[in-house]
């Protein structure tokens, strides 16, 4: 259940031989190129029932209760230590139902591709979506492919929106949030962008820290079938930080929140890196984590829970409070106390 | 029930005052710009219960059976005689998901922003989408808005996925598609297409021709409430124009296709403007027109029907026959027959 250490994607598929090594303005025309796109490639790798119909949508059969998210990634460079973005983009989705209370189902997946995108590019990305959904237990089922010119886009953009059903026994709602609530993280934070830092242009530096891309779905599905509605509230510190999403909750709630920066997981080269490129890891952001705000007594039975299914670094990181309503107050490491505000302006670009 | 001409959409509704005026990299941030933006913008102008809880995804109670679908805008230019993108987006996906014989419900909406955009561009483009999800009946539940570095994008794509209900008479299936089957197209073809290319940079010329870009799913649920199962298969023509559609249809039922010219609904300067430019308006996209394959004894009172709704120019086109399997034969105005192939490479580039 834990990120497992992620296997070489381009297995024992390799890319089919084409007459084309580049994306051409063609292949979004929707004529004849388009379809040898899309039969070559995405319908081969990520053949099921609802593709195959080759419709303009797909039907589906669900349950009443339905959570639905929609995610465009333009992450910057597309292939990063950890992943890439193909699998963030199903990831990143499939983490946005999870924080609804939702068991997700179905993903749709759209591509706005630059004109010269090397195709074994493209098929090391869709061999990511595929390896990405079935880990986490998608289907994509419908989906559209654009094409634009070389210069107006960055080789390649992906929407995924998702379908899930709401978790029977989950009812997650700021407005459920209350004072004594404890808040926990999943998983060491701040991964994420300094892998995709160590890569930028102009920044470039040595290091083995591997983006946290990663679909917790499967944790949330365990922590609501054990722990139910006192579950109240769950977010993943994607852009922005955990800092974003705790003022996020302070502000929805009313109520402040106090954290202790020493109960915070973070991952000893992470926060060096951190240091080095003057971040404060907590605004980074995070791409296989979440928060969960739950009732004051089963804290400690949610973090042995999550420890216990692979999460070794799950920490209650702090309490929701009526000392300060509306503010996220830090205690330091050395006893020191401030205000964490919203991030100002841009910290990381193109992240997600 | 037929496209009205349409109003200003500056409206009474003035972009409030805001600290910027075009789009910058910390729009996308995820932190206190990217909220500016928002709070000023977006949840303003498409306000509703489901964007009001501002999470991650929204939560929606559907019967069971619902159809699914996703589509990216990259036309160009943004703004077109007769759209934009942002009304081209809802009413594409809404479109979509009519074909599917659904009831559209509710739309995401994902933004890629380039740095520079106008903040009166992007206004106008958010007013047209309010107003083009209203005239269609669905409500935007979630969304995203991420920003990409000047020259890295082209002012503005956007993603639209939606969710609809499948009307309770809708069964669409290719497989449904016989012999003697009459082919119905709702309205006259190629409009959008030259719309687009009359303002292309390098070919504009002068014209009144306005694209078609409309939502049809309020004429496809009278045509499902009144015809129900006696109408087999729907698909709108978008990229690739008709003679795609006309294509998929032959391979996907493996029965012929034959068509009249003659009785192919075109407005004259459009039939004009592509005769000048050498493009077969067969292949030329549409965004407001549906093609609906019905049970022969029924073509009529559908033709009768649409027209009374409004779609003035509705006409039976084509028959579906045994007599050359997988292809479409176009009978041509002077009597002659032709095999209409698909689109090979690229004819309009970005034209949605």
């Amino acid at each position: 259940m834990s990120k497992e250490s992620k296997p070489s994607i381009v297995l024992n598929c390799p890319l089919p031989t084409l007459d084309f090594d580049v994306i051409t303005m063609g292949h979004g025309s929707g004529g004849l190129l388009t379809h040898q796109l899309l039969e070559s490639g995405v319908f081969k790798v990520l053949k099921n029932e609802h593709l195959d119909q080759q419709h303009d949508g797909a039907i589906l059969d669900l349950p009443g209760r339905i959570a639905f998210t929609t995610d465009s990634y333009v992450v910057s460079p597309i292939f990063f230590p950890g992943g890439n973005i193909g699998d963030l983009a199903v990831n990143g989705s499939v983490n946005d139902l999870a924080m609804c209370g939702a068991i997700p189902r179905f993903l749709s997946l759209s591509f706005i591709l630059e004109e010269g995108l090397k195709m074994t590019d493209f098929w090391e990305i869709l061999l990511s979506i595929k390896i990405a959904s079935e880990n986490a237990g998608v289907t994509i089922v419908t989906g559209d492919t654009k094409v634009v010119e070389k210069g107006k886009g960055d080789g390649i953009f992906i929407n995924t929106s998702g379908i899930g059903v709401i978790h029977s026994r989950a009812n997650i709602q700021a407005s459920r949030i209350q004072t004594g609530d404890q808040i926990i993280m999943s998983g060491p934070m701040a991964a994420h962008g300094v892998a995709i830092l160590s890569k930028r242009k102009g920044i470039e530096f040595e290091t083995t820290i591997q983006s946290d891309t990663f679909a917790v779905n499967h944790l949330v599905k365990l922590l609501l079938d054990q722990f139910g509605d006192a579950v109240h509230f769950l977010r993943d510190p994607t852009r922005g930080g955990m800092a974003t999403v705790l003022n996020e909750i302070a502000a929805q709630c009313q109520l402040g929140i106090a954290v202790e920066q020493k109960s915070i997981p973070i991952d000893e080269q992470v926060e060096g890196a951190c240091e080095l490129l003057g971040l404060d890891p907590m605004y980074v952001a995070n791409e296989g984590i979440f928060m969960a705000v739950v009732r004051g007594d089963v804290a400690d039975e949610v973090v042995a829970m999550l420890r216990h299914a692979g999460s070794m670094h799950a920490a209650v990181v702090g309490t929701v409070t009526d000392a300060h309503p509306g503010k996220v107050v830090l205690t330091t490491r050395i006893g020191g106390r401030r205000v964490v505000n919203y991030l100002t302006g841009e910290q990381l670009p193109r992240i997600c």
